[in-house]
């Protein structure tokens, strides 16, 4: 990486906000900018394979109609001419939504989901389809990681990750009902951002299990992520989208008022992690001073990964069975093994499942009366290496699970050179805090570095 | 009935609201109100068993605590001094709350139910607890019909129903998971109302089925039936607890602007209704001329009470199912099989059965344009003869399935001179509009009555 860059390059390097200032101010066209992504794409997708669908020419007319748009001095959202990637489980109207499975390739949605509707209402350039694994569950799809395209960029969205972390696009759309955003954000090296469950309306995206589904983005900077906010808000339709944490913007952009207190959790689960990552985290603490302290989870966390599997296996027999007994044959061991699970699943088991989200999240708040946000690794190392598995998502359950807003920093580098994220997790509601405290952090482990 | 009244008889008569304004103006005591009460029981609780617990001496020194209240000239709530019922799975501070079986027999809650804190905050006074049926299940209570004590006075809230119609207390809190307020109302000629689901936080009273359970109150009019609103709004506790259609008053003793329009509704259960109610009903829609038109439910609709047995089943299974495990011999048959079948049943026919909840509801919503509420039975017809069941509920299995605001007024006469309830149905928040359209129909069918 370490060539010389071009100015395609360069543009498609600026951060979505960096990007939209300069296309606000006239210093950049939003058809320059998204030749520039194209441009990226067209180096690269032979290795990383991102996009499951791409319309250059549809793409950049959009551009220009942004910049005609511009021109005319109408008034411009905060991503006016930005491109952005879109999962393949998210409808966009005239684009075909494919949910990563033969059973849908071809389809059409005749309507935007929400947040397309608001990326659009915010100026955005929809540039693509990002590939997602199999109807989102595990099963891989053909993206490489950019980093190594001998390992994977982790899943379920994937190509939304790699797009970000290879250059072809500054900010992308992806989903997490386990760890489908934080996971390939460590990955692949890229900020990732899962808001409080509830606070993006998932209309138009295709359901896995509603008590977990929540959408989230991929970025290249804190800010970035905060982009987020625009997506927020009730919809009148997806009546679990009730929550509202926004606007993130200032607080993010301000000063934590007294030094953050940082959690630093290694969960029921540490032995999963890699030496590397147990060592990374092992000085973590230390090095943050009177900042962070380490904090055990109560006995019952231990139980969570369970709990979430379970809800998700019986939610999704309910909404993804019928792709099983469509056409069988074309759907993943894996997925049929899951649909098979979850319709063997009983009631009051699922029920007290259920109960259980509300349980954990409760039993955190001890935890969060004394500290801002949990610190706790994004993954159980870097990338595996082999396309045939996304990747370990046990780090995320417990969050997801709970319904807590989560963010992934590429902070750490592993033993093969391979981003590895740090993941901060905060209550219900508090995204802006979490994504303030994240600030805080980034500066304070460069002061530490530089020191 | 048509004994000569003694005095008690005469201030026991009296609706929730006159006895408030009374005790306001200083024309009657709650002591005296509270004594007059006390003596209908002792001359009825023998052959009509409405109560499960009552503590004379505690009630009187509650009264007196009202009226000392208000002598010393402090602000009096909108129920100051009156008595109230509550049904036996509400937890009151102090009272045995048995729930209707033996295994909970002597249980005393540490804390008030929300709505007993409300009723509190009202100024009333909390008399006793009325019987329930087994965990608010089937199988019937000690309570017997007081209009003929050889009948049932329907359940699950058949102590609060019976202590009403037999003049025992003005105003009794219920609760309703498929049919057990809107029935016991029709059964014993007094007003029912449910209200909105989600309207009354539940917090502190048994959970049955938490997707279908929902409070509800019993009265001798209209605006006494009115008064559940200071019952209404979000508790923080009871997450599905956020709706609140109040206040409800004001529109309710408003007139209609416009005539409202009735949708007289037979429902695909139209053949369960016996002989004398679907003659009455034929003859309600000519009577009404042109308020009122007959509609029928789409096809749907005739599913309604599978899909609502099935959430039942395992929901209950979910939360009562420790009952069964914990004493199996002092648990119904009734229960232990509801419960068996709860828990064989699959989590994912289960969350089909969750998803019509909405499907049905918003298949409602042509009909909710056309018409401000449905008209429709509260029961099959007069209240069976016998204690060994608390009849049928298919009547209210649909509007509780859907959420939907349901009140029972005792407008018809069965043909053994038993009175049966008309239901009124209104859209899910338009309590207020359902209660004024309530009392533009008594009015209108009794200038029928006189014409």
């Amino acid at each position: 990486m370490a060539t010389k860059r071009n100015p395609a390059q360069d543009l498609a390097a600026l951060t979505a906000c960096e990007a939209a200032r300069r296309i606000a101010e006239g210093a950049l066209t939003s058809s320059e900018l998204v030749a520039a992504c194209l441009d990226i794409i067209d180096a690269q997708e032979a290795e990383v394979q991102a996009w499951a669908f791409l319309d250059r020419d549809r793409a950049m007319l959009e551009a220009q109609e942004r910049d005609r748009r511009r021109q005319r001095g109408l008034p411009l959202g905060p991503l006016h001419g930005v491109p952005v990637g879109v999962k393949d489980i998210i409808d966009v109207k005239g684009m075909p939504t494919g949910n990563g499975t033969p059973i849908d390739e071809g389809r059409r949605p005749f309507a935007d989901a929400t947040v397309i509707r608001r990326l659009r209402e915010a100026g955005a350039v929809i540039l693509g389809k990002t590939v997602t694994t199999e109807l989102a569950y595990y099963h891989p799809g053909k993206t490489h990681n950019p980093h190594d395209p001998a390992r994977t960029p982790g899943g379920s969205s994937s190509g939304s990750a790699a797009a970000v972390a290879a250059g072809m696009v500054p900010l992308a759309l992806g989903s997490q009902t386990n760890g489908s955003v934080i996971r390939p954000a460590s990955y692949c090296g890229v900020v990732g951002f899962k808001p409080t469950f509830g606070a993006v309306p998932r209309t138009g995206v295709l359901t896995l299990a509603p008590s977990l589904d929540q959408l989230g983005v991929f970025a290249r900077s804190i800010e970035d992520a905060t982009l987020v906010e625009w997506l927020m808000g009730a919809d009148g339709q997806d009546l679990d989208a009730s929550e509202n944490p926004g606007p993130l913007t200032a607080t993010m952009l301000a000063e934590p008022p007294v030094t953050p207190a940082l959690a630093v959790v290694k969960t029921p689960f540490w032995e999963r992690a890699d030496a590397a990552t147990r060592d990374a985290f092992g000085e973590l603490a230390p090095a943050l001073g009177e900042a962070a302290d380490e904090v055990e989870l109560p006995e019952v966390f231990g139980r969570g990964v369970g709990w979430l599997g379970g809800v998700m296996a019986a939610e999704m027999a309910r909404n993804l069975g019928h792709y099983v007994d469509r056409a069988p044959e074309q759907v993943s061991e894996a997925l049929r093994q899951l649909i098979g699970d979850g319709r063997a699943m009983r009631a009051p088991d699922y029920l007290a499942a259920r109960d259980m989200q509300r349980v954990l999240r409760d039993a955190l708040d001890p935890l969060f009366q004394r500290f801002d946000v949990i610190v706790t690794p994004a993954a159980t190392g870097e990338a595996p290496v082999g396309l045939e598995s996304t990747g370990d998502p046990t780090f995320c359950s417990l969050w997801t699970f709970c319904g807590l807003p989560a963010l992934s920093l590429p902070l750490l580098t592993g033993p093969s050179g391979m981003p590895v994220g740090v993941q901060l997790v905060a209550p219900r509601g508090q995204d802006a805090r979490l994504l303030r405290t994240a600030r805080w952090l980034v500066r304070t482990l460069s002061q530490e570095a530089d020191a």
